[in-house]
């Protein structure tokens, strides 16, 4: 009975754990297909909307949801600039409420192909997965 | 009683993640004592002793132990090139075996102080923190 109990809440912690990486590759995948629409203020919603976000780019750290929104609008002002993005996930682990990402992101557009590595580090906030820290190089 | 066993459980756990959160700081501060001993190889001993180690720097992903070590003394061949590290951690999470840490690097040399940051994610293995994921910008 011990050994049904185990297997119980085993699977259970399997499944769930399935169940975040899911949610979380959706976010991903919505991310894509709005920056792909041009649309950066719903591209936006995958980040924690908070003064405590933070995004370390080439510029070091930048604090805030919405300081990060100017930046990528300011960087990326037209469909032009935005190109077409993908992202390919290397490594996603999730460890109770947080989650960390590895991948690799790159934009196609005319003139060139800029391309990179970003690490995530995801929590579980309101019952939805939102990236609090981007590290972008 | 019931509270009681809530109370003990809880204390223990935060006792416990504050001990892993100094375990992990103590790691930080033996690799900045080793840097600035000259001492690449002891430095390397906060890292995952894994051919799946991985480095992404400058030069996208790098995987191993080995070539990350390789990699530092190709990099910083003698005293004067690793000049004194330091290390600020801006911020550092456990959650379970994981943990997430964002922080600053800088280096104090004869003519320049070049600097930057890094984000790491910890695993603990075999009773002992490691870091298995660096990307340094």
């Amino acid at each position: 009975m011990r050994i049904c109990w185990l297997l119980l809440i085993f699977t259970y912690s399997c499944s769930n754990m399935k169940n975040n990486e899911q949610e979380i590759l959706a976010v991903m995948n919505q991310q894509e297909a709005d920056w792909n629409n041009g649309n950066i203020d719903a591209f936006m919603q995958g980040y924690w909307q908070s003064d405590s976000l933070m995004f370390i780019g080439k510029n070091g750290i930048k604090y805030g949801w919405q300081t990060t929104l100017d930046n990528y609008k300011k960087s990326y002002p037209d469909k032009a600039t935005m190109g077409k993005l993908e992202f390919n996930v290397v490594k996603l682990e999730v460890s109770g409420e947080t989650a960390y990402m590895l991948g690799k992101w790159s934009l196609i557009r005319e003139n060139d192909n800029p391309n990179g590595y970003f690490t995530l580090y995801w929590k579980k906030i309101n019952k939805k997965w939102v990236i609090v820290i981007d590290h972008t190089s």
